[in-house]
């Protein structure tokens, strides 16, 4: 693999120009980061779990985000009827495989999931994506997920089997779709020393997918745009909390210079 | 119609003084917003939403918010519960009719709402209320909620109709009870720059209800005491993270000379 | 009573070296800055309310936090799984009984989850604990529990009666586990004028307790990193949206020479 340039301003050009509505279905602990983070970088979000108006709202949307973070059995039925409406309407469903590998409800409704509907981009950390997998990830000790070819062949082996975009976030993130692959390495460690990044990440692709039918191009464009955001904003951090309010500024501000300048990309 | 002014901060001052508790019954996106808001402002506020303590709740309360950002049919029928048991305390009742043009759920809901317990306050932008107001909203391929006295024409209808106090929020927001109407021309783009502020609105103008019994006259206040917030926030303001934290900041600090001297009211 | 020295930053230097995994049953409101609180002070923090996961979810914690801020039926009832599982494992299960006073639902699950499950830490403030005690707490026109004395000995008393450490929160923080008492006066007037600083220090308290098994010192330790950190935000503060930013960066930065010198605790 070696290094690349994807046009990701032109994507986020569109999503502030077309200003996408974005339906999630998803947890209760950082659903405002999700639909703030939407909105701050040009789409519109909905948030709207019952069962009885989750297909009409994914009729209405240009992609939808699955996030299982605090799934019960009630909003997995929802997500269902959101996935199909989504499938029908021919547009990308995301899932979020959040703790997948925690509790054996979350394997298994993601499962369901994943075989009831059309998912089109599944996103997840290594572990939870080889827990998807039905692979076995550790061996002799070490944590294959922690080799990047392993971790790259895993997301390929995966995209073929599940027919989807895998996307496999980490300190390098992941995005593959058959033959094609991304490496993102942007980012910065303040990410992941705050809730919700994981979730907002996943926020941003569905929105960049809303608007971009390569589905592997909207992912990594996606990523790399909230990756270099939370990079510019970490250089005037203090910690944390000013991490954080900054990240949506700097979102916002983002501009093609510092796209293009600071993306660090490998296809 | 011509300019006035209002006495906002005596009504702020009552609410600092009398720190009023407003219940909830609300979104799962923006409730952390519309709590804080209400305690920054002065206020007290409780989110409950059991069928089996909402109305013992409510009864505790100065005053009810019901929004339906994203309700389930479990969580209107504990809104019911509680705005029965407000009516019966005589304590206004505010109905934030989020998103109710986009399915048939919230358009069901919200009338049963309506016509189940009595409505002190119904509030919303000009497309919500004037889907429940049963009108077509665009003629001619002109959105008719664009042409302001179309929507003050509206709000009235609607107040007569339902006998109560409705707020259309947007550039210019709409006061209407009865014969008595009010246009607040404060605000900043950057309020729609972010989401929750819609749904801290309604919250504030519940603080105001519950301690000023002219439902107009509250409404308006509330909506002059956040908005001139929101111009006092965006003006040290590098984008949505920053508007957001400064938004608190400035409500809680919001002193006489600024509300007197920057608030654009006709009535 | 004297001044004690306790060596709160030895066991904040396990939790970021641990990163000790909370489980949380909690309120919608405050959720996110109880997952970002365990997150910033360098534990590990998981939601999850779900019936058919509640119990496997705590037999991977290290504590268990059970928060009725926003309590149902179907919560109650994951939230005594997830005891009953940290109770077979051996790990401490804290009760934050949030607004236990203020309907006979709240006070009715409290008594439950005290009955049916073992609860290891009690905490509230001094009118809920009273209301568990099932005492009188005004008595002449006089609030009982704004005599320290009082709140001393009905923490105390409680304790015994129930076996477990109880957490008193106020002015000033009163701990009470059999005959160990401390009191801890750090802590600005800015913490109760936000919303969430009092689910905030409980998930502080679970998170200390999941690493250090003196829980009435474990406490201890974690109010005055949680309350120093929010003095040290104060200092900074031109409100409550920049207190809150702050208080995020200052628990995260937070080290040994801050907590040495600025705690207040008497033993």
């Amino acid at each position: 693999m070696k290094k690349v340039k994807i046009d990701a301003y032109a994507i986020l050009q569109r999503v502030r120009k077309e200003n996408p509505l974005v339906h999630h279905l998803t947890n209760w602990v950082t659903i405002y980061d999700c639909a703030n983070i939407v909105k701050v970088i040009g789409g519109s979000p909905v948030m709207a779990h019952a069962r009885e108006e989750a297909s009409q709202m994914a009729g209405l949307a240009s992609s939808v985000v699955l996030n299982i973070g605090t799934l019960t059995t009630e909003l997995v039925e929802a997500m269902k009827l959101a996935a199909g409406a989504a499938n029908k309407k021919g547009i990308p469903v995301l899932l979020d495989a959040c703790g997948v590998g925690a509790t054996s409800m979350r394997y298994q409704k993601s499962l369901e999931l994943l075989d009831e509907a059309k998912i089109d981009i599944l996103k997840g950390n290594a572990s939870e994506i080889a827990n998807l997998a039905g692979e076995m990830v550790r061996t002799k000790g070490v944590d294959a997920g922690d080799v990047l070819s392993d971790k790259v062949s895993l997301a390929k082996r995966l995209s073929s089997a599940r027919g989807c975009a895998v996307v496999i976030t980490g300190k390098e993130d992941i995005v593959a779709e058959k033959d094609k692959v991304y490496l993102i390495n942007n980012g910065t460690p303040f990410m992941s020393g705050i809730v919700g990044t994981g979730c907002m990440s996943s926020s941003v692709v569905a929105t960049f997918a809303a608007v971009e039918p390569d589905l592997a191009l909207a992912s990594a464009a996606g990523l790399v745009c909230f990756e270099i955001a939370a990079e510019l904003a970490a250089k005037e951090t203090k910690g944390p909390g000013s991490f954080k309010e900054k990240l949506f500024d700097c979102i916002f501000n983002l501009d093609k210079k510092s796209i293009d300048k600071m993306q660090r990309v490998e296809g």
